[in-house]
This record gives C-alpha cells, structure tokens and sequence, in this order.
C-alpha cells in the first residue's frame, strides 16, 4: 500500500481557514496580543506524547503560515511516520504571538489527523499477515471527510467510497425497494458510468450467489459469523471482492482477516478514533 | 445546570449544508436515484442502540429536510435527554430517496454529538455529588466547536473559552515572555474590555498566591496531584474558580472532584469521544 | 439507459443563486425596478424554437422562485423529454417584475443544458443501433461540471469521470513517467480503493495487449482508425470496456460505433455544443 | 477597438480555485497522485491545434500556480493575439505531478474563452471593412459572463450590458406594460442615475421615431430586415446609436454591416461559440 | 424621482445572514437564551426618535425572519417614508427569544440606512427648489454598497457610479497620464461599450471647454466656486450633464444648487451621515 | 490602556477582497484599464486632511496589494498614531493602475476606521483626566464590528460585548420575562461558563442594589442623571464595574465621568462617526 502524496492546498486552505477563523473569533487571540510583543522570536517543538502515525503535517504548516507567513515550519518526519513516545515530529519558529495564537488550530488538525491514521494502523497491523485491508466508511466527521480519508490511507488502510456519487453500494433498503437483488443491480448498472463499480451488501450465502451471479464488482458481507465469513469467501471464489464489517476491534480484526475476506471495513476509525497526543513545546528562541 | 436552547439556524444551516454537499459530491446519490423511484414514500425510526445522551436533533432533521422540504421529522426526545438501548429518538417519514440520501449525514452529526454528550454526562454524573462541574476545552474538531460546545451543555458540562477572543486564559509561555504572571496579568488587563474574564495557569501553590494576589477570575491548576489540588483549593479559599485539569477519565474524576475544586477540564470529551451508536430502521410506508 | 432523477437541490442552488446575482449587480434589474408596477401580474410560455432535448427544468424554476417564491412554474414536459418545434416546454406565473428578471439567468441555464442534452441524443441516436453508448469527457464549461454531466445523461448518454477523484485514467504521460504500462498500473492499483476503476489509455494494439494482460477495467483507443479500433475489439474480447475518442461528429460516429466498441467520448458535448432556442413569451396575465 | 487589460485577480482566482475544487473532488488527481513522483520535473507547450485568438491565459497561468506556487507559466503571445495552427501559446515547467493536475482546468478556461474570442473575430473581421461593431449580448454561461466578456474585446467586439443593472434595456414587454415607448423611457429616466444609458427595442419605424424623438442613447433593431436596417439608418441620422440583432451569422454580418447600423448584436459568441482547439504536449524535463 | 422598489432577496439575504452570524458567534445569543423560555410571545414597536427617512425595512424584516421563521413583521410604513418623531414604523411579533436575539441586526441596518436616506433628504429637500439633483459616491461603507446607493434614492437623491466597472469617470491623475483630456476621452471611448457613459472632472473653464468639444456625457465641476459654476452652466449650456462637488453642506447646498448645476455629489452622505435613532419596545404580548 | 496589534490577515483579508470585487464589479476599472498603460509606475502619499487618529493601515495596505501585489506600501506612522492636518500617513508606490483601482477601496476602509478612532479620541480625551473609560457598543455596522471594535481601542477605548455570545447583559426586558433582576440573573449564571461576565441594565437605585447583591459583574446605568450617578457610584462602592450610557457627547462626557462611574458607553462612535478627511495625492514616478 504505498503512501499518498499531500492533499492539494486548494483542498486544505479553505478548511485551516475557517478552523482559524472559528477560533480567532472577530477579537483574535487577545492574551497573547496583549501579552506577547510582537518582535518575540520563538521555536517550538512538535513530539509525540505516545507511539502514533503522523498524519496532517501540512494542516499544521497552514495553519501557522496563514498567522504569520514568516512563521518557519520544518517537519522532522513525513506524514505516515510512526513516531515513537517523545519523538519529535516537527519545529516550528518565527513570531511567538504567531506561534501561540495557531498553535491549538495546527495542533487539533495533527491530533486528530494522527489519531485515526494510528488507529487505522493498529487495525492494519493486526491483520496484515492475512492479507486483508482494512477500509474506512462514509461515518465521517462533518467536513471532514477528505482530511479522515487521507489520514486513513496514512495508517495503512484503503479508501471506500468518498461519497454518495462515486460508487454504487446497494444496501438492504435498496434491495427492498427494488424488489431483489437482481433488479436493484440492473437498475444501478443501466444508470451509472462504465468507470463505477457496484457493491451490494448481502446477509445470507443465498444473496451471495445472486450478486455473485451477478457480476458485481464487490460484496460486502455485513455481521457475519466467522464461519459465515469463511462460507462466503469460498463461495465468491476470486469473483468479486469480499468485505466484512461490523464489531470490528483490534482484538477481533484478526479472526476476522483469518477467514480470507479481501478488506475489512470499520466505522470507528473516522467517528470515533482518538487523537493522538502530541504536545508543542515553546523554547525561548 | 439549565439546558440550552437550540443554536440559531443561520449558525448550523450552513454546516448542514456543507456536509450534505460533501457526501453528494458532483452526481449527487447514484445508488439511490437509480434503484429507488421518486414515489416512493417510507418511514424510518432512529433509535439509539446503547444508552447515552442525545444531541444533535435539529441537525438530523435540518439534513432531511435540506434534501427534500416535504421530509417529516418528528423528535420521540429532546436533545439532552437520557436514552436507554433501543430507544427510539425520532421518527422521520417522507420519499424514501430522499432519506435514504440523508441518512448518513444526519447520522454523523447526531451519533458524534451525542457521543460528545454522552462522554461529558459520564464525567458529570461521577462528579456531581462533589459539587464540582466538568467543562470542555478548545481542544475541538475543526469547523464543529459551536456544536461540540453545545453538546457538551446538554450532557451536563459547561462550556470553557469558545475561542482565543472571548476570554483571557494566561498559560506557562505567556508568563515566561512576560516576566512573571504579575506583568502578564496586568497587561491583559489593560488590554481586555470589562467584561472579560482572566485566568491563569498555575503550576505551584506560589504561583497560585501570585494570580490570586491580583485578583485574577480563575485558576487553572495544571497536571496537580490530589494533594497539591486540595491545598490549591484550600488557598483559594473561593477568591476565585479553581480549575483542574489533566489525565480526567471517569474512574478518576471523582477523586478530582473531592478535592474541591470547581470545575474539571477535559480534553477528549471533544477531541476523542466515541460516538453514540444510533440506527435508522427503514420500515415500508 | 434510464433518466436520471434531479439533481438535489442542496447542489443546484448555489449555481442559480450565483448566476442570479452576477445578472443583478449591485443594483438589480433597473430596468424592469422602474418600469413595471409591483403589483402587475404575467403568465409566460417557454416554448422551444427548434426540435431537441430538454434539460435544466429544474434550474429554470429555481430561477424563478428565488427571484419571487410566489412565482409559479409548471413545467410541460419533463428533463430529458424530446421536444419539437415550437412545443411549449413550460409555463410559469406571477409578478411581472420578477418573471423579467429572472428570465434570462433562466434562460442561460435551460438552453445552455438543453443545448448538450441534444447534441449527446444526436450521436445517442446514431450509434444506437450498433450498441454504443456516448460518453462525455472532463473537457468541461468551468463551474458546471456536474450540470452539464446531468444533462448528458438526459440526452441519452452516459458519464466518464466527473473529475480527477473518482477513477484512474492513465494516459500516455503517466505511461511515460512509470516507465511502462505495467509499472503504470501496479502503483495505481497500489493506491486506490476497492471500487475505483482503472482505464488506460492505449495507441496500439501492443499496448492493448500489455494493458488487458494487467486486468485494467477499461480501454481508452484514442484517436484509431476504423481499422485498429475493429482489431482492438476483437483483440479485447470482452477482457475490458472499450472506449473510443477523437474526431466524433454525428457523421463519423455510427461507423466508429459500427467497429464495436463500447463506448464514444466525445468533448465537444461540454465544451462546444451549441444552445438550444428556447424563447419565452410573456402574455399579459 | 483597444485591447483591454487583464482582469484583476480578485475577479479571477475565486473563479479558477472554484473550477479545480470542482475537478479535485474530496480525493485530489489520484492517477498522477499515485503514478508521478513528487520530485519529476516536467516541461509542457500548449499550442494552438487550429487558428484563434487566445483568450484566457492568466486564467491557464493561475490554475497551474494554484496547483504548485513553483510552476513557471510563460506566455509566448498575448491574450488578443491571432495565432496559426501549430503556433505555441505558452511554454509550462515544473513538477509533473501538478502540470498533469491543473492540466485540464487550465485548458478548459483557455479553450473556451478563446473560443469565444476566435468567434468573435470571425464577425469583427466580416463586418470591420464596413464600420459596424460586433457586440455580445447577456446570453452568457451562468459564472462565466465576466470571463466571457473580457473574451469578446480580446476577439474585437465590444461589450453589451454586463448585467440588469448597468443600462436601460427596454423591450417589448416593457413597453407593453408601461403603455406605450414614451411612458416607458420616463419612468426609466426617472428612476437611474446620470451615468446609465438607455436603450430601447424597435419593432417598427413608427417605434423608431417614437424613440429618437425621446432621446434615447441607443436603438436596438430586432430581427428587422436589411431593408427595414437601411431605411432605419436613415431614420436615425446620427441621433442614437442603431444596434441590429437576429440571425446574425458569419454569413449574414456584413449584409447586415452594409445597411450602416453602427452594432451588431451576437447571443452565440457567448452561448453558443466551439472551444478553441488548444494542445498540451508534455515534455520531459 | 420615483422611488426604487425592494432590492431583490438574492442581494440582500447574504448581508443579513452575515450580519446575524457576526452578532450571534459561536455560541447565539446567550443572555436571552438563558433567560427567555421558548414559549414566550411577544410584540414589539420600531419607532422613530427623531423626524427622518425610512430605509431599510426589508433588511430589519429578514433579520426577525432568519432567527425565526414565525416572526410576524408588519410595516406601518413603507421605505422612503418621511416619518415623524415618536411615529410607529413598524410592528413584529413572535418567539420573543428570537425578537430579542435579532433585534439588534435589525436596527443596526435599519438605523444606519435610514440614516443615510434622511441625510439625502435634507439636501435634497434644500436644493429641490433649483431643480438641481443630489447625487451619493463611492465612498461608501466597504460591503454595503447596494444597500447605502439604494437607500440614498429613497431619501430622494439619485445614484453615480455603483463601481468602477459601469460608467469612465476620468479624474485629473488619468488626465496627467494621458497626456491631455483629449487622449484620455479617445482611449476611453475606444475601450468601452456603447452603453457606458463617460464624465471628465474639470478643475478649469478651459479643460470644460476641451471636454465638451469631445462630446462627454458629463462634466464633474471640482471644488468650483460659486462664480466659476454659474460660468461653467452656462459655458456649458445644455451638452452635457454638471455635477457640482465640494464642501457641500445643508447650509451652502442651496447656493451651489443656485448656480445652475444639474447634479451636486456629496461623499459624506454614504461615509459619515449619522443612523437615525429608531427604537424598540417590547410589549409583553 | 496599550494599543492592540493588527488583526490577523485571516480575519481581515475577507474583508478586504469583498470591498474590492464590490467596487469592481464585472469589469473591474474600466476608465483606469482603458487610459493608463500597465507599465506606468506610480508613487503616491496619503495625508491627513485633519487632525485624527490613524486607523486601518493594513487594510488599505491589504487593497493596494491585492490589486497587485508589487505595490510597496509604506506607513508613516503605526495605527494608534495622532496626526496632524496635512501629515503623511503613508507612501504607496507602483503600477499606477493598480494604484488608481485600489485607492477608493483603500481609503473607504482608512477614512471609516480614523474616523471611529478619531471619535473615540475626542470622547477619551475629555473624560480621561476623570480616570474613566469610553467604551463602544454592538451598534456597528454590519459586516465591520471587528473591524470597528478594534479601531475604538486604537482611539483608547475599551471594548464591550463582541456579540451576543461573549458576555450576558441583562436589559430590562429580560429582567421583564424573568419576573425579576434576581430570577433572570440566575437563570443567566446557571447557563454560562465560568469565564463568562453578567452585567445588568438598572434604571433605580433599587434596582441597582438589587443586582449588586448577586454579585454581577458590571451595572449598566441607563440615561441617569448625573446625581443619580453619582449616588449609583456610592452605592456601588467598588462592588461592580459601573457604566453610564445615554447622551454622551465630547461636551457632555466630562460631567458623567466626574460622576466617578468606570466606563462611559457610546453607540455613535460605531454608528454614526464621521469619516476622517484623509487624501491621496498621486506623483508621477
């Protein structure tokens, strides 16, 4: 799984704009306009308070740029690092009122960025040896899509879709209104491009066979038993790409990678991950 | 503690929004539009499917209705109110695309900000009988803190600083550039309107003699031990709010809590809660 | 190739809100402000002026509405309906002041969008019987991707990518940089989801060859002659959808279509179509 | 005519940031993204594949220097320029991964405002020998009248209204309301400001001279025929502006120039005008 | 000078919405909030302090609305009435929260731009009697342009420029680069539409004589003393609009009026009248 | 009272970007772009025409460079600066267009904010030997309070509440609702955080000795007399910051600060100060 490049600034600007925006207020950061001259030179260094993935170091850049394009950002690792307890991951120096005032702004994107890129990671790690991927979902935080997403490749995992419109994912709801999985697959295939896969979520080995029979591109097998998973992942034989969700932990990742599903999807990375604890120390410059 | 009122529409509408466009991309929901035909009419039940704390109600329904008026989304609870397993929360009705279309965005806003109000209700129940009240940080996800913050009023928290604008909170670093906390104090002090508060991070019973001496609204007494936060109180001796922060978790909290102190300041409950499991049950109209 | 439903209006309304203000300026429609009384109402036909496919209702009628919500609009036909000569398209009611102006933005939207959705159903209608479905490409007016991509549907034809984000095409620069087809395809496999597909561009058979050999999901034959194109799809097989591109006009297109291929991109749809005349006739009320 | 200077950025960039987001999507180029390394150098020429006028350059500049502030845009003509098949219009240098990015929005602003330009040319070129100027009417796509207008001077017409609140157009309906041409120009004379002209819309001669004899700034003469232009010429004698409209084609503009009316009105320069063919050719660095 | 209708909605509610998030913040109105239970009704009365002009009503009434849809605005007058001290100029009733928490933004826009109407009318009301027209400028309050320039013709006044883009006002530094008025005129001429009015500030007797030989739509009479207007109207005799500038007050406005001008402009009308005092009573309802 | 630093770009640049478009519309500077060729360069001084104090620097700075960002714009003096009639402010040099475009823009936003600071000079000076503050209110214009707020304390005033959302003050219509100043103050306190004020609007002494009894922290006295103040003073005794509003002029002030209340509160510094006469004399380069 190779590492992405960097998101382009035409996507991060807008976000680390408003994020300041929202915590500058219509006042600024009046302690440390009041407190701080404005020709206190500072560093600081960025470190990991605990082991992590780093994701979102150019969110962080931005933000202290955008205070004071003086501001001097230099990373000490590239984002994806695992960093260890007490690592640094970046120094920053230039204006201390610049400084102080992005600093909760750059550090709540890293944070949060790093925390699902770790978590991503453990999941990754843990079922790694067989084979299988573990893949986010559209539980999203609002507006944030874009940031968790990257962050999750980061960790090691691979991407779902990124929204309503770019893949098709017929669900049981779906089937419903359509009558069974065959109609709801054809209706799907007559409207959609010849550039977008189609999964379809199936409960039973039976709806397997029929989405199966169908040509989809991928199944998503959803709160199946071990033993089901492994039934399912024998029927599909190679012919589309099986993925299993539902009660997915680090602890039961690998049980369930061990059933030989393709990817294993989990909501938590992207709504309810940690962040990972990073801490930005100032220095006297 | 009384529970707020809604935030204002021109507040959440645009964050509405601005989620249903980033889930919808530029072809808007391709599997629903081409299985699901516009007559169709369904009702589905939101439930929660573990105990917690609901907020985020008018967000949900805002995000039904912004994808078609005619949606119906009826509340069975207010936001702030305890929700057992298998709960239902609301009810919304309406063309099934448009809230099969929906449904995740709703999802998002409300399962991340119950599961805010949720974690700070954990911490308030545990120190509610000390008196003490658990209140939330700056320490929020980009672009949410207004509703974080309201979600953390109706699980029963307070609110700290909505920004770096709307209260002076003093830290090590500013000290440090000023001198001492007796310089930066004052310098706030000329420089804040009088309806400004100011409080001071202090990490040793001397610097806390310090800020009290001048006369300072709050303390924050940073990483003490149980000890160190009894004696804090104790020289406080309510000439201003005292503050404790630092390694909160729900078994610690009380002991926090019995030390006296006021309030008890809590990152994760913003950066790093889990959501609130809830679910939408489809049910044919 | 069935209709696609509207766009939602979360997508559709900035595009008509920002076009109604770039028509009013600062100062709204002067002329219309000082001429026609408040209070005089008008009904108006649209009515095509020439035979083709409707497209845009929907903005149309946003147009309207949010120049006055009191204006009513009902439409004669519906998005994707073959039109004559002459044929009203729809009627619309209400304050004359705001039927004038809103009209033209109305106007600009619904000819502009009708205007592909002909162009597409004129080479839909002549590769049709041979099996071959239209396609349109990236080559589009800035700003109205996802309309002009709608109204392509409308006409018959389908959807290629709608942007850099929800499918790989690799072209020959990309080929150039990786050193081959092979290592091409290998990283981008390497980097993307379960359901992004992968198409690659291809200007011989050999490369043909090398790229079906490597299970890419479609085959860009660019700019081939009828010849290559028919050896390319027996080459093919079946193994990948085939794509062709490059001088497509109604006149050469049932013969590329004759060679079997898939699909037909054609970028003029976007960049180069001609407007359908639409007029709008006011009757006094 | 004067060529006129280029429009301000803060006219151009939100149009251009806009149009990449609209190509990026949540997930950026993923095929050069994961096929290109960050450190390829890369060298492009975009060239004129048929004759033109360029139009659209420092909008093509902007869209690549939004992608990497490092990318060197170098024009080898000017934005009004004529160029012949094969001519290059600009030589583009710098990362290949952001070149191959911004490739395609710089394109589609160049080739379509040159587009418009080229068109525009081919009626000024007709009619120039006779004195009359081509003019482009409101009937613009919706985000792009600005861009579209400034293209119209590049080609050497001249700018019609710019929006409904810049001049007085009166036409028919608004005659019809107002009762009559005369009380229609006194309410609009009424009603704006020293510096805004008036125009009205004649049907007959009868309208003509109900017109001039207000002192109307300009005469728009619809779909009149060559003999009824002439005669109104002659009618005219000098005391407003004569601006023809309707059926206006390559073809028919210097019939129509040759009756001596001063503007010749265009709807298709800017609904309606084929891109620009505009080559990019990648070299390696 | 009849008096303009309503600005549209797409205009005006962008300005409205901004307005209310820059009072509300992040976390709304908190005082009424807490204090002001949902359920209490209320009415109110916005009545003049002080004789003026009415401007802005539509503004005050979308302000109410956008807190609460169930606002009930009742005008008692219409904008550009001339109200009395203590007079009622209008009634709303609703949510007293929502009352309570827009009314500031509400009179914030309708204080100031009746402010500025009431301002045009005390010279309009003392230069009507020469038939001479009071004119605003652009400078004006960044960001409400639209708003100042319309409530400047309900006070009776009439609108300049709205911008730099619709009507050539070439001033002395443009004379001095141009080498003379003559070129300036020519260059101008040659660049704009035949729609745009071109006026030339004159400092001289002599630089008007040059203007009008160039058949300028208007002449800008700069700082002229009364002697030197009465020579210039009559220099002028009828070829062209004058506008007289400068030092204009209630007080000296009669005497320039006098001279003859057609158009005296005052600056401070927009950049420094003062808000009419407008209050609101609550009345429990 | 220290002077602020600048606002952070990311607050003002917005601002500054929308006056620009409004001022240049669709076609930007057409007298400008058609007279004065691109590669004149410019320099030009703005002074003060009267004495004032100085503020908005960085925004008219801020225009200047959006136009072109080789604009060199060099102050004079700091915001906060008094200056005198006929002193340089500071030096602009470049390209004339980009000058002559940006000027108005410039000075609009130099002109309004010198003149809110000039005001609020004028009232700090007459009161200042008293020991009192003058402090604005959130009757500002819409779109400018930051701006606004932040120009008063350049003048030496204090600034009060932002927004609604940054400090509680209790009107007696809130007082009304809650059936009483002691109801309504607890509702207030059982709401809000810990950093967050409450003053009180009182009308009697009564009143006041109401509120000081909970412990507010400042008391609104409203249109008072002088001896009421005065006794209010007495009876205060320290125990809250005591303001008086109503009828403040330069000459009334001094009376109501030698009553001894802590801060005078002025709502026409924001909404109805005059412009200060600044000038910008260009010089060819």
């Amino acid at each position: 799984m190779s590492l992405p490049p960097p998101l382009p600034a035409v996507i991060i600007e807008p976000l680390v704009r408003a994020a300041l925006q929202e915590d500058l207020g219509r006042a600024g950061d009046i302690t440390s306009g009041a407190i701080v001259p404005g020709d206190v030179a500072w560093r600081a260094v960025l470190a990991a308070r605990e082991p992590g993935v780093v994701a979102g170091l150019d969110l962080a850049a931005m933000a202290f740029r955008l205070m004071d394009p003086s501001v001097n950002f230099e990373p000490r690792v590239a984002d994806g690092a695992r960093v260890s307890a007490g690592q640094p991951i970046a120094e920053v120096s230039g204006p201390a009122r610049a400084l102080l005032s992005a600093e909760r702004v750059a550090l709540n994107f890293l944070t949060h960025l790093s925390g699902v890129a770790t978590a991503t990671a453990t999941i990754a790690d843990a079922i790694g040896p067989f084979g299988a991927k573990v893949v986010c979902t559209r539980k999203t935080i609002p507006g944030l899509r874009a940031l968790q997403k990257h962050a999750v490749r980061l960790g090691g995992g691979a991407n779902h879709r990124f929204g309503l419109d770019d893949a098709v994912l017929i669900k049981d709801n779906h089937i419903a209104v359509a009558g069974g999985i065959a109609p709801a697959v054809e209706r799907a295939r007559a409207a959609v491009g010849h550039l977008v896969k189609i999964e379809v979520e199936v409960d039973t080995l039976e709806q397997l066979e029929q989405a199966l029979a169908l040509g989809v591109d991928a199944v998503l097998l959803d709160n199946m038993s071990f033993h089901e998973l492994r039934r399912a992942v024998a029927v599909t034989a190679g012919r589309a790409v099986t993925e299993a969700s539902g009660r997915v932990t680090p602890e039961t990742a690998p049980a369930i990678a061990e059933t030989g599903v393709d990817l294993i999807s989990v909501g938590w990375l992207t709504h309810s991950s940690r962040a990972l604890d990073v801490g930005l120390d100032h220095q006297a410059g």
